[in-house]
């Protein structure tokens, strides 16, 4: 599959978490001055950053949130509470900074980058926006495959050519956002397929669906999954079958940050099925991923326990677009500034333990 | 009882959530472009602090953590992992720059506020510090009560003076912190007394005691119940007989807060105690209380249970400083911004739901 050389070079260059550099970051901790483990999550965080990094004092300055938009042909179902058009119109938003990621970003000091995937209409040119159409949509995926493996394998590399080009500009961490009418459905189909749950436990609201719309969209992902019958091996067949095309993208990008040595983190449900396909392919890459937030979508806790991963906080959101990774960022970066900051008992002369 | 006139005017001026405000901020949440409700906590948190600033679109520029130091009698006892040295040496060493809550108050952008309420030891004057000492630190609550009735109007009132002060400069949230060696001993006291639950039940390791050391700092608790007999219902000789310096302190920076209408995130079980003595004087002081997260320590989670706080994280901290305030003031800080800067569907030109 000469076709896919960047993506299989990139899934290869994937190493492991730097034990030595975790090491000297755990010892560093154990001599701050507090009590032992005190800062909890935190101090994991901190020694996660410094395998990733392959530094003992992990640096987090350059921040970015990549957010991937694309459209989703199984909309002609009816499984969302809004119409196609929002996306286009929520990716203007981004761009004239009115949406969530925009004021989060901004908060925390990252930058934003906007990249049209798939979105199933033409967005005007800015220069802000990455235009990389894999297609004008998937194709509806209750009637076969969603997108072709040539366009599986377009998505992929695109997500890791933007990743490659931003690890250029200098970046220490990075974190996965989408927009898409739709990709909860598509997302929900990928949490099923992978880690074996059923569709009814996967499947959450969305943007809001009502009851009755919940088990309309129940049943149309089962429909996609008899229908297309993925193999849970073949993440790229996966992918192809019930996925999306900004899922494809942040996958790579995924892949292309555990390249990298640049820790990832990971947003909801969307960017929880990038991962569960990012890992499929380079089981490494999930070393490389820190979970941002649970969202409140029944499928995305299945979905972190299936990657093992434990989420930094719970604030019962679900409106993607890496809000949650943000928030995630943050408390990296936190991780990262407390393990250098802070003085040792020795250099602080503070007594340490009585006994 | 004259003598209290400060703290008895302040807890007069606390008055009610401003429900013109929460009314217009929560419909302001419903019409930006997002799912109504998607960003969970973040949303309740923008309403509360718009009711307690009592401002449609709460602001939250000028930040402070307001950390205080106090050392408690009872160490004679051998409740903690630590030497009462420590205190001191950790009020140098927030002065020098180098413990936790420096590190994270300053990517808050948060100013920090150091005050001795009372430390066995001189500490040597400093231009950041606040000099406030009430005593040499509380007397041993195991054989009689920890400060006298005036010295906990004292601790009360300095701290109603400290937050007025820096209200004064311009504060739109405050953060609370401790430090002092044997208050979390202190601090479960306060809440076994005042939650009714038993002593085994409100302890923790603190610092991090053994299981024998453990058994012996409830047993501690249980005697200083025993001879103190504090009331419930009598919050200020609560504070008298089993609390803390900082501990009067912190329950004092929060109802002058409460009374300023300024937004105040609790930190862990030491502040909890503070908040448990505040809401005990003035009830009404809990509606203008966030709690920034929940700590290890057993007694806190009973202690928000009681308080009806739900905490904003859990990632396993026990450090206190205010370093859990700090995050909370991030989080409330991003629910501000989200309701301040977001588009509404109609500004952003984004359409609505299908249904």
């Amino acid at each position: 599959m000469a076709k896919a050389e960047l993506l299989w070079h990139t899934v290869q260059a994937i190493g492991k978490l730097d034990k030595k550099a975790m090491s000297e970051a755990q010892s560093r901790q154990d001599r701050l001055t507090k009590p032992t483990g005190s800062l909890g999550r935190l101090e994991e965080i901190s020694v996660q950053l410094a395998g990733i990094q392959g530094k003992p004092i992990p640096q987090i300055n350059h921040k970015a949130i990549i957010v991937m938009a694309g459209d989703h042909g199984v909309v002609a179902e009816g499984v969302s509470a809004y119409p196609q058009e929002v996306t286009p119109q929520m990716v203007i938003n981004f761009l004239k900074g009115g949406a969530g990621i925009n004021a989060i970003a901004s908060q925390i000091g990252a930058r934003t980058v906007f990249a049209d995937m798939g979105v199933a209409s033409d967005i005007p040119p800015h220069p802000q926006l990455l235009a990389r159409k894999v297609a004008y949509g998937t194709k509806n995926m209750a009637i076969g495959p969603a997108m072709t493996e040539e366009e599986a394998i377009a998505s992929l590399e695109t997500g890791i050519e933007i990743l490659y080009f931003q690890a250029a500009l200098g970046l220490d961490i990075v974190g996965t956002g989408d927009m898409g009418i739709g990709n909860t459905t598509a997302s929900s189909a990928i949490c099923a397929v992978i880690t074996g749950k059923s569709c009814a436990a996967v499947t959450g609201r969305g943007t809001g669906v009502d009851d009755e719309q919940l088990k309309h969209k129940i049943e149309v992902i089962e429909k996609a999954l008899a229908i297309n019958q993925p193999d849970p091996d073949k993440p790229l067949s996966v992918l192809a079958k019930v996925g999306g095309f900004e899922i494809g993208g942040l996958a790579g990008v995924m892949l292309g940050a555990a390249a990298r040595r640049i820790p990832v983190v990971v947003d909801g449900l969307i960017s929880g099925a990038a991962a569960l396909i990012a890992t499929g392919l380079a089981p490494r890459s999930r070393d490389f991923l820190i979970a941002g937030h649970v969202s409140v979508e029944a499928g995305h806790k299945i979905m972190l326990a299936h990657l093992g991963l434990k989420p930094l906080v719970d604030l019962g959101m679900r409106l993607g677009e890496g809000t949650g990774a943000a928030i995630g960022i943050f408390l990296c970066e936190t991780a990262a500034r407390v393990l250098s900051e802070m003085a040792t008992f020795e250099e602080a002369g503070v007594s340490g333990r009585s006994d």
